[in-house]
């Protein structure tokens, strides 16, 4: 017979899913409801209007598709790009090459825009694409790379792409309720988010948007959209506008009820207070981190202060210090991914889990793990740089 | 400023969320741990194991899908359809009309089998089928159609699939751990189903199994599966075998902490009881309702016991029925659904929600709203009869 199941209580420090506030988590648990019950029906609008608030949007098609991020990326592809079509994609990450993915898999052509690991997307390069292939109608791009902790400039590359009469999709996985993602005033047409990162809830659920402009787009389709789940012309029609909403698939309704109330906290604290906390914990951490000896992995001005990038010192055992960290810690960081696998871990401070304690206690569990591990660290030094951070602010 | 939400305590007997075991809700709200954190992975594999006892298979390719059943219907479409194919599709209710949906969104054909709403699948017309278009290589068919509470012979139905060197797709949303459901004894090759009906769990994620036969057609594909998040190549990489884990998406942690949960309570149970329990419930209900004058939409031979369809009485207005049991006694039942609207109600007795106290509290609640409005039934017979079949039972 198989046992229930008890986690521990970790403190999560990676790329996410991050800590989920106690307030989320007993949302999630409250009791389930229909999905078609007036009062569900009045939850799914007060969602709609306090997701459109997170992405600093009027966009009237604003809601939360029933699965994860990468669902919601591959709700914006396959609404907006059809067969034949030539869609200029950024790639600087992991995440870029999912985006071709998707293209390609739409039976369009993607037109790729490399940087390198670490870097932002460059907009001359991206400039320079939309020069020499005139028919792209889309460009796609990642505004906070979750795999190497870089932000690129969405404000510049939307207003490029619509300069050249271009819609743009944006990955906001990890940059929503953490950094500005104003998607009215940078004319973005497409955003996709997840629940699991700075918004401080469950995973499972991708807030997205679409601009009146990707909306007629998606009505002026000629090819049905290749997937049913997907479609948002039927997924409008179950989140409705002011008339009867049609049955599509069952909502997740907990979930709903956790990404509610994680927005409800978001809205109580106000975006701006929210990114002022994100970036004074980050810069404490990076205080501390390089107090240590410890180097960043991403130059200043482009780092992400929800997730943050690090050297791994050399002759450090980078699945050692990991381990050690969540057994003797009970502290989740990541681990690099792709190409920078093994030479850099990500330290989240997402959401619920960017807080003053994480940081201060993640020094010190990081300190006396690499200290055992006999790493070329400075010691003693890591919380007094942190806390000169958190008195000067 | 939106508050909080806090829902009332309904008892959900409607076509679906049914009840949540409050053994669910509470390990829905344990602490979140990281999607690749050991213990994580381990509960991973307790979760497909117990999946194999629930669809009664040792098909190695067995998990949940992180979206809702929509979602799992459309990963069995997309990973054994390929352009061009011919599928033979059953329709006798609302979802056999998605099946089709999900066909041609392929960029196959879909020859569609007809049978009246509230009557099975009829074995002999899918045959004839077969026997009209020897190409088809897939058959695709509801075990228990939600819309019309109807249990066609999916045993027969897989059965003439093989015969005829097909692989089958069965939809089985409704049926699984509510009646029986033998993968490997019948030769179902893809099965999908839904955490919300009879496995007491919330909505929200879709348990899958695919036979050897169909893990070979999708390894044989020569065209890529047109969605990424539903390739079953790489959610396999993620839910792996003994190798490494590949990183796809992030799994919704939480959901699958509820899954695990409830799929423990059906373990314990054991299936053979959980089938029986069903079955008492429904006979009680049955007897309840018809003692009370109403009738039945479906034939008893092929009635769901975990959804029941019940004739509206001439004259009775079908929504305030519903809303005076929802306002007044905090208990949902389903409307008729498609061709139904208007004509049934679906009353659900799934999982959790399929108990003795259910069906007593709804024949009292159902008999003081009808009387209420004047309804021409039987008064004060109801509660004996299906007491009757309790103490018998």
């Amino acid at each position: 017979m198989t046992s229930s199941f008890f986690p521990p209580q970790r403190t999560l420090m990676g790329p996410g899913p991050s800590d989920v506030s106690p307030r989320v988590l007993g949302a999630l648990s409250r009791p389930t409801i229909g999905h078609l019950d007036p009062l569900f029906v009045q939850l799914m609008d007060e969602i709609k209007v306090l997701l459109q608030y997170a992405f600093q949007t009027g966009n009237a098609l604003t809601l939360p598709i029933s699965a994860p991020g990468s669902a919601g990326m591959e709700a914006c592809f396959v609404n907006l790009v059809s067969p034949g079509d030539t869609v200029i994609v950024c790639q600087n990450g992991v995440f870029g090459g999912r985006m071709r993915e998707n293209v390609e898999r739409c039976g369009a052509t993607a037109v790729m825009v490399e940087d390198n690991w670490g870097e932002p997307v460059s907009v001359d390069k991206v400039a320079a694409a939309f020069a020499e292939h005139p028919q792209a109608k889309t460009l796609a791009f990642v505004h906070a790379e979750t795999s190497t902790g870089v932000r690129s400039d969405a404000q510049a590359l939307c207003a490029l792409a619509r300069e050249h009469g271009a819609l743009s999709i944006v990955d906001a996985v990890t940059s929503l309720g953490g950094i500005p993602l104003k998607v009215d005033e940078w004319g973005a047409d497409a955003v996709y988010s997840g629940t699991q990162k700075c918004l401080s809830c469950v995973p499972g659920i991708s807030p997205i948007t679409f601009s009146p402009r990707a909306v007629e787009r998606i009505q002026q389709r000629q090819h049905k959209v290749q997937s049913w789940f997907l479609d948002m012309q039927l997924v409008m029609g179950y989140w409705g506008g002011d008339s009867k909403r049609a049955y599509h698939h069952t909502a997740p309704v907990n979930d709903l009820y956790a990404l509610h109330e994680s927005l409800v906290m978001l809205q109580e604290e106000g975006l701006e207070n929210a990114f002022a906390r994100h970036l004074r914990n980050h810069q404490a951490l990076v205080a501390g981190l390089e107090a240590m000896g410890l180097s960043m992995a991403v130059a200043a001005a482009h780092r992400l202060p929800q997730l943050n990038a690090v050297n791994i010192p050399a002759g450090v055992d980078d699945a050692a210090v990991r381990s050690a960290l969540l057994s003797d810690f009970d502290l989740e960081i990541g681990a690099g991914l792709g190409a920078l696998a093994g030479k850099t871990w990500r330290i989240g401070l997402m959401g619920y889990a960017s807080n003053e304690r994480n940081v201060l206690s993640c020094l010190t569990a990081l300190e006396a793990v690499l200290a055992r591990q006999g790493a070329d660290i400075r010691t003693g030094a890591a919380l007094n740089a942190a806390a000169a951070v958190f008195n000067a602010g």
